[in-house]
């Protein structure tokens, strides 16, 4: 195999090539042994060596004997002893691809799960097969006296977080559900007939170990009240949301909107992963662990973040009726998020004029293969950016505010999430999730309701849970060496010499010293600043800084004792100040699967009482969702949104998009200069 | 004057031709004095005749017999004696336009001011007038020297809340800037220019009664201190936003985006004010006190809100400096809303097809005059409504979210608000602002910072504020009999019976019984829900419901024994709670201007502890942005965007969106197949 001289950018994933040339490292490195992969990418150089490259490409410094940062590959795989009866052991290295070489490897021990595979020869298929082959589940199965027409569906599950006797063995479990065949359509929604067994099998042995059979019951029922009859979904009615499966068929009345961008994109993509639009300019990558990962984040060539990215979420279930207390998923951590995000397509995950990024993955044997299409970058109009009419002359200045988007969508079995970075002109960043797909749901018993969720088509009760999120926030603001400030806007007494008149009020900034957890708290309108101490802002004589105010949103609900709440010591602080580390980019720690706390997340980096002040600094931003369900998140839910917004804060010297050009769009037009045919009425005749 | 016997829907604005009648009724009453007309515009008719007719509407029963509601307007006006020295009464009258005659009359006592006027013969002009010919102001004009081609600028502004001495006289400040003139282009920002006086006029006798002269200190300075050169605006500096003045000119590279609707909209407009639009029906209609109303909204034909408006809000200062304590604002209280409100020009305000809505305003003689284009209509994407990928089929089924925009700008001498009601297909409703336009700014000496505020430009101090909003939601879930249940979401103590594992969490909704303000607390997830207690959800067998969380931004920080909190006590809470009571609409009360306390506000309707189980309801949600300047929101600031939203809550037996066409739009692109001149290289290369 020969890799091209001429490296990628040192932050560009890594390529096809590189890819199985550390797959290849690492065969030659276990001649004797079957290997299993499970992720192979970038390892990504240590930002020492990345900043001094950074520095000499934008100073225009590169040369061709610059000494390049190292281009690793981290290969994460299972080594298969000959005993069979043995559990494989699991291996991580890291490949120098300049040398060819393996530079670090570790077994990682039985303390820890590996992330899970996805989709070709998966373990998510192994428990689909192990169930259809297992005599004993077969067995439970037959119970139900299913509908004529209607097959068995098996959705295979992470299994949670397990009981401390657990832990040597790997687990997974399936949610099952009836699926009706009838119409030969093989998108009917399943979801719709749940049936209220969970096989758990134990994944070294590919063995169905135990079948929980599960509580249908409701209000004021045992939590182990088995109560469910053979027809368990007879009660149950169809739920489609595939177009040419609606009773009805789809809604007539709405008309085309479709943006155009007849002389094409603002942005440039060069060098495979640079974009540039509007003063803007990042790189953006694809990896299988975070999916969308932007780096070198500048404005105007001013350098705002090291690297942006979502570091994990965990979604628990509320239900307290075992074994649901196991359903909690790590979505990122879990494994496999290469493989679950979409290959978009093109006119309906976005409009307009649209650059896709394609990413790479591998099989079980370590080869290569692209995903299509698994990012989408596209420019939005997002309403007035801003606007003042002098009432004097009546002249209206108005400009508009376009958007740039960078997109990835994950499916996690019945659930999606859209993640989308936006750039806008006024220099700030938002980061959305949007959560929608399908709500986890269980069989309950005809008419009757339950406090543990909402019953959203009969026999079917979507549990209550949340979502928490965590981005992970590298931030550069004019150089490496930054601190973040608490600002709280306080409420001040009546004071004769000081506030006569009691509107005053006074903004207390804190300084955070040591790294730690904090807080959300809009009744004090907390907003941190991340300020570059050593550069201020000629005009308010302020340090020049970006703020974001954490989203105050519910935290984690779960008991501080339950093992919920042990695996995602994240998802109890709305922020996390850390001290940059190299390859710390996880907030529930690198191993989530079947872990029963959280090891090397962010709560053991913030426990290092690092010295922050004037530092290398990382923030961790925890947000969600307590998702109580609705009917009308049944049968795929309305987007739910969330935004995080940065924005600078006496780092330029104007609003920076106060020379963005103030256009009439020639195409708008007044409905009846459009359609004269339309019945319209003088307003007020 | 005829009028038509066709009147108009009972919920429609008055014509010109009602105004005009009305004006003539009133005219009549008082034949012997000079009248100066403030107000007219529709007083809509009781609840409960509206409601039978709607009732009778919505099932077709109108005839032409239907017993009508009345048809009533109501007139402001001055009425000014023969005694010029003597103070003008301020009146209020309402008039049957059926009978062509006055129905109630009252003189308002000397404890309220009318709201202001502009722009003819308006109060604010006249300000202007008197300060030009007062000898005393220019005498004090006369200690700066201005630089060469600099003229002077008087912004009129309300009095804000005055001494208990102040209360019988009508007062007007105004901020004193300096403009540079020798461009010759009339637009240049004279904010940049502070000048440290205000003059105040007493209305009546028209004559400047008091000049402040302004503290330019900055930190660790007196209150009182007045520390300014003559050359007071020497080191302050152009700042400009209008497109041809910048220094630099516009910024290249942005191209254009383009939204099209080639077949048209999907909304109707009939009877003058009826939009119909995907399943949503409401009524739209302008007054000169609110701005756009939206009325008896539907979805599918079910009731859900009888009115939605912004009622009020207050903009409060915090610079303790006297007399900026009386730098409070109740932008659409203190009178002339319908005049701030921008005429909106097509293509820049909104994109696509717009459908535009005229006003009726009044010249001081109390002639009717048309507003075109104050409210505006449109649709616009808003990305994906709701995505599921079938991962056993690969199938995605999507689809995006339009929604429906009703919006109005208002322009307040140096600030914008961007208010829009936007409705979407999933049938929720969210109420946005967005605040842009200029900070108010006073002169600060040269090298000087302040507590108070931040320095935005040289010379130029951006005052610390708050923006505190009041919606007003009437709401008609499934009928006019409601009840408000608080919904908390809570921990749960571990407990080997109700939740051994500790994941559970408890799902707390206390019905709300009398009229009451209420918070926000986003740390238990706490959403309201708006129930109809007689009908039953037939899945979840919930009642059905409409739910919103209060935005839990910070309320009214000026003290609670401060003037500016005694106007405003509307802003110290989040939530009001109150039974609907006809012509009750303004939530910091009917008369603001100069107002020393809130009456006949929302706390005064709360604070009759009505009973509001299953009755006829009112929500009053208040919510804000405590605005301490960046330099980035200098000259003109980007939006700060606002957001609440309402949302079903198993008021539907499904998704109502999940019938959605999923389309894919024909006119996206990839950029490689629009532009093949654009340099890049495929990803990984």
């Amino acid at each position: 195999m020969k890799i091209t001289t001429m490296f990628s950018h040192p932050l560009s994933q890594l390529s096809l090539d590189e890819t199985n040339l550390a797959r290849d490292v690492i065969v030659a490195c276990h001649p004797d042994a079957v290997l299993d992969f499970r992720m192979i990418f970038l390892l990504e150089p240590p930002k020492a060596e990345v900043v001094e490259y950074l520095n000499l490409e934008h100073t225009q410094k590169l040369t061709h004997d610059t000494r390049r940062p190292q281009r690793l590959a981290q290969a994460r795989y299972d080594v298969i002893g000959e005993n069979k009866l043995k559990a494989p052991e699991y291996h991580e290295s890291v490949i120098d691809l300049i040398s060819g070489r393996r530079v670090a490897h570790e077994v990682v021990g039985s303390e820890h799960h590996a992330s899970l595979t996805l989709p070709n020869s998966s373990e998510f298929e192994t428990l689909v097969n192990v169930c259809k082959k297992s005599d004993w589940f077969q067995e439970k199965l037959a119970q139900f006296k299913l509908p004529e027409g209607f097959e068995v569906v098996i959705e295979p599950w992470p299994y949670g977080g397990g009981e401390a006797q657990d832990k040597q063995t790997r687990f997974f479990q399936g949610l099952i559900f009836a699926r009706d065949t009838r119409s030969g359509n093989p998108d009917t929604n399943f979801y719709a007939f749940p049936l209220p067994l969970i096989p758990i099998m134990d994944a070294h042995k590919r063995e169905v170990v135990r079948i929980e059979e599960l509580a249908t019951g409701g209000k004021g029922e045992q939590l182990t009240g088995k109560t469910h009859a053979a027809n368990a979904v007879d009660h149950c009615r169809a739920s489609e949301y595939v177009p040419e499966l609606l009773p009805n068929g789809v809604r007539k009345g709405l008309k085309p909107l479709t943006v155009l961008q007849p002389e094409g994109p603002s942005f440039t993509v060069t060098d495979g992963n640079l974009v540039q639009w509007q003063k803007w300019s990042m790189r953006v990558t694809f990896n299988p662990r975070e999916g969308a990962v932007i780096h070198d984040v500048r404005f105007d060539d001013r350098s705002i973040l090291y690297r942006l990215s979502m570091s994990d979420m965990t979604v628990p279930y509320a239900d307290p009726r075992p074994p649901f207390h196991r359903k909690q998923a790590f979505d990122f951590g879990d494994g496999a998020l290469g493989d679950t995000m979409n290959n978009l397509t093109l006119g309906c995950d976005c409009l307009g004029l649209i650059k896709y990024f394609d990413g790479v993955l591998i099989d079980s044997s370590g080869t290569a293969t692209p995903t299509k299409n698994v990012i989408c970058l596209h420019e939005q109009d997002s309403g007035i950016n801003w606007k003042h009419t002098n009432w004097r002359t009546g002249r209206a200045v108005l400009s508009r505010r376009r958007e740039l988007v960078i997109q990835f969508i994950i499916t996690l079995a019945n659930y999606e999430y859209i993640f989308a970075f936006r750039f806008d002109q006024s220099a700030a960043i938002t980061l959305e999730s949007r959560a929608t797909g399908i709500v986890s749901v269980v069989n309950i018993d005809p008419d009757k309701t339950s406090p543990y969720g909402t019953v959203v088509s009969p026999g079917v009760l979507a549990q209550n849970h949340q979502h928490i999120f965590c981005a992970r926030i590298d931030p550069a603001i004019d150089g490496h060496s930054n601190t973040l400030i608490q600002e709280d806007t306080l409420p001040l007494p009546i004071d004769a010499r000081k506030n006569p008149h009691g509107n005053a009020y006074e903004i207390r900034k804190t300084p955070i010293p040591t790294s730690t957890p904090l807080d959300a708290c809009p009744s004090t309108n907390r907003v941190f600043k991340i300020i570059n101490p050593h550069k201020t802002n000629p005009i308010s004589r302020n340090p020049v800084a970006y703020k974001f105010a954490p989203l105050p949103t519910q935290l984690l609900l779960a008991h501080p004792n339950s093992i919920q709440a042990h695996r995602a010591a994240f998802a109890q602080r709305h922020l996390w100040l850390t001290k940059f580390k190299d390859d710390e980019l996880y907030a529930a720690g690198r191993y989530t699967l079947q872990s029963r706390r959280e090891i090397g997340g962010v709560s053991d980096a913030a426990a290092r009482n690092d010295d922050v002040l004037d530092a290398d600094l990382v923030l961790w931003c925890v947000f969600g969702l307590t998702h109580n369900p609705r009917v009308e998140d049944w049968p795929v839910m309305p987007v739910e949104v969330m935004q995080l917004k940065l924005v600078p804060a006496d780092f330029f010297v104007a609003n920076p998009a106060i020379d963005v050009p103030v256009v009439r769009d020639v195409h708008s037009v007044t409905m009846e200069g459009c359609c004269a045919g339309v019945e319209m009425m003088k307003n007020g005749d």
